[in-house]
């Protein structure tokens, strides 16, 4: 988690980027890290974690890395957590909590999504969440912040 | 619809990668299409709707597309749904639906994510399935198949 917060303070200072970090780790080595980075790339998929996990699999050669863990910065958002599933880790850690930060973080706004996947996928994954948390809280906008229109965008 | 189904029977004939095709569109122009390439890639991530999202990113020159529709030959998955939101796609489109074809197509187990999309996303995008439906679902594994293993990493 201390390198993704490190990949998160790297993505607070670069332009187009935003201070969530992410660390895929398998064996005792990292497989795939990243910071986000949907506006440097124009990619509205280019969250932390999904690049990680396509660096992850560019390394290995593979689709799947069946016994991985990712470690987010911030709780992973649907589209995160869904890509999780699809390249079968075993294993999500994150800091920060949902309520910790501001609601642009997430898509769904109605509901959790964190409730639906953890009754969806209750045979599949382990989770876990507040590690360093208000750490990792602390790099984003708070619940009560104003972030201006271009860091929500951003996201 | 006809030109997801086109790049779906691109994607059947392509090594590493499956016969699911996208195609988004805004203001009467296709800005990115794309088929599944998840093995040829080692991605993941690489379903059609999540290339084809990317594509028009790189194309735009931004990560949000607000006004476009997104057309599917299969109903998306959670992964791609989530990401559609991220994108700020209005409208999706798609063809087979989840029963018309084989489980491995959908990462959800105990649940269905579209329930949990319609209800999550109520106001934020227009969903309509069943379009040319029997006709892209054939071009999948159906519910009583038996695909091949490595058909099913490749999904």
């Amino acid at each position: 988690m201390e390198r993704a917060m490190a990949l998160a303070r790297r993505g607070e200072s670069a332009p187009g980027s935003s201070p969530i970090g992410c660390v895929i780790a398998l064996g005792g080595e990292i497989i795939g890290e990243a910071h986000n980075e949907v506006e440097a790339l124009c990619d509205p998929t280019a969250h932390a974690e999904i690049l990680a996990m396509r660096r992850a699999g560019a390394r290995l050669g593979r689709s799947r890395f069946e016994g991985a863990t990712l470690y987010s910065t911030l709780q992973p958002c649907g589209m995160c957590s869904m890509a999780s599933f699809w390249a079968g880790i075993s294993r999500i850690v994150y800091g920060a909590e949902r309520d910790q930060v501001h609601k642009m973080y997430f898509e769904d706004r109605h509901l959790d999504m964190m409730d639906f996947i953890s009754d969806a996928f209750k045979d599949d994954v382990s989770l876990r969440g507040g590690v360093l948390g208000e750490a990792c809280a602390r790099m984003c906008y708070g619940p009560g912040d104003n972030p201006p229109e271009v860091a929500q965008a951003n996201k």
